[in-house]
């Protein structure tokens, strides 16, 4: 069923735009000072003027705008306040037009403020993809600091948090590098991470919206276009549809196994650790108590907070047969600091 | 520098066969009555008649081959005997023929005894890849009694792996999924689960073997050819290359942390549980007290372990939910059984 553009502004509640907006509401829940909107399906209610404020991150791509669309809907019926914030990277010709085109989407469908940044990318050293990803966070921090925002809300969807897996894979440090994108992370919140790219494109068309098409999209020099445009499509071949949601599924998961690793580490870490000379050691006793899983994150804990490096799997594990095999080697070199074997104790020493 | 085919008893030591070499040493050690062989690097020593026997399960292709030849080397250096178990699983024209070919190759290189054991595969109801499996492992199973071997030896190389991680992705059940094939289970040694396909290739080809390449292996109505054939060449294109060996590392890293959870739910889940009518009830206090990973396979353990069947992540979620999210919810319906809060407990009873 095609929709009639001319009804944009008060879409028929089709089940993709009732998936988006569930998914909004779950996370926008609890944030406002309570429903204070009137039931009208046909639109937003007005919010309260000192109402909590949310801020859209929008590209004015599909999923962004999906859920711009959705959070104009649902925040008012939160109690809250929902606005938009557009980064323009300025990497492209026309960019500042696409925000501008963006900035519009966002005014039509009732979001204030709607605030357009500019930034300059600066090279970080790590790739053009993390350097604009560094730019936009510090602009989205910025701006939410300004309007004093309590939550900015990320457009990612299953298929974002599918690829994030899949390039964690080639990093291939076990379950950590599988985890994706948190659903919450500090002010940020991916309420989409459940919600296909598909149905995020089906609300834009049901709502007679004109998303645009990010030409980075299909850039196959970024490697997450590599995985979205070429491995998924053979993935999916290869083992039946569904792999996305399997590897969202795997990715929510994992998430769950370190965060009760991490929960675990923290009771007792204090316990089993002690000051040492330029440095800290841990008991033998305690490490070779726990399974081998706990033993080498307490060793990558120790380190990385200590001495602010992470050891490699290799690394970790030569560590660790200072506790299992046991047979009088020497000191070892890691990044920034030394591991040693001091009778019952693991000293950690500064890299001298 | 290619092999001379007639050196093939006596091969060089070529790097392949020294990486083939070292990992089924590593996994020998400490099985045997000692070493009582000679240093001879020409070719295998005598094992004492009455040293204990490991089995090379094998194809005649170039990874149970490769795995063979180095059995034959190391074995007696271990004060082990090695012989070979070849499976005909009669599906194919001409497989009595491979079978016998692998058996003269195995007789070359000195194993002993080489037993072949022609299967009968019957259809088990889960696709013919599973029922072929089932059939193997039973004959493998009964020579491996009948012989009194003490290990069987698998040609699983980090390819295999790495496929085997792939296909558990398409299931989505979290790091459960991604943990790939253990390098011990039972009487079952998997040597080679850190050497590439490309090593035991490698190692023939230096060996100067003519190993058998099994059409199957190129049969695209199979998973896991798909995942081999037209999956990781794309991974490796989009991600860059060591994706297998990042897979692998990361079922290693998963599978230790399975085994933690494990012992860890081992340690406490009697104390947490108690007999109830007709099931077994689990303490709400004990399930609200661990984290989210633990409290959800705490739920799948019991569920079982006490009527044998296994929870979806949603059926999952939802009896946890009678715990963390508790509103007078009624009874959840399950595979084989029922779950219900009882004021304090997690009553879960045989299905009615």
């Amino acid at each position: 069923m095609p929709s009639d553009p001319k009804q944009a502004g008060r879409p028929r509640l089709t089940p993709a735009i009732a998936d988006v907006r569930r998914a909004v509401r779950g996370v926008l829940e609890g944030l406002g000072g309570g429903a204070d909107g009137e039931a009208d399906a046909g639109g937003p209610a007005a919010p309260a003027a000192d109402a909590p404020l949310v801020l859209v991150a929008l590209s004015g791509g599909p999923d962004s705008l999906a859920l711009a669309a959705g959070a104009a809907f649902e925040a008012p019926r939160a109690g809250l306040r929902a606005g938009a914030v557009i980064v323009d990277h300025g990497l492209q010709d026309g960019s500042a037009d696409a925000a501008e085109a963006a900035a519009n989407q966002a005014r039509a469908l009732g979001l204030d403020p709607v605030v357009v940044r500019t930034v300059e990318v600066a090279a970080t050293g790590d790739g053009p993809e993390a350097s604009a990803r560094t730019a936009r966070y510090a602009a989205l921090d910025a701006v939410a600091r300004e309007t004093g925002a309590v939550r900015v809300l990320l457009g990612h969807t299953l298929d974002d948090q599918a690829e994030t897996v899949l390039l964690g894979l080639a990093r291939g440090s076990g379950g950590g590098s599988l985890q994706g994108m948190p659903a919450t992370s500090g002010r940020y919140l991916r309420p989409l991470l459940g919600v296909p790219r598909r149905t995020t494109r089906q609300a834009c068309h049901d709502a007679g919206f004109d998303p645009w098409d990010d030409p980075q999209n299909l850039d196959s020099a970024y490697a997450r276009v590599r995985v979205r445009e070429q491995v998924m499509p053979v993935l999916e071949h290869a083992l039946g549809p569904g792999v996305a949601e399997a590897l969202a599924r795997t990715a929510e998961q994992l998430r769950e196994d370190e965060a009760a690793f991490a929960e675990q580490i923290d009771e007792f870490i204090e316990e089993i650790c002690e000051p040492a000379e330029a440095g800290i050691a841990v008991s033998v006793a305690a490490l070779a108590a726990n399974p081998a899983a706990l033993r080498q994150r307490i060793i990558r804990h120790v380190v990385a907070s200590e001495f602010g490096t992470a050891l490699s799997r290799v690394q970790t594990l030569e560590v660790a047969r200072l506790v299992t095999d046991w047979h009088g080697q020497g000191p070892i070199d890691l990044p920034g600091c030394r591991a040693a074997r001091m009778g019952a104790r693991l000293e950690f020493t500064a890299a001298g």
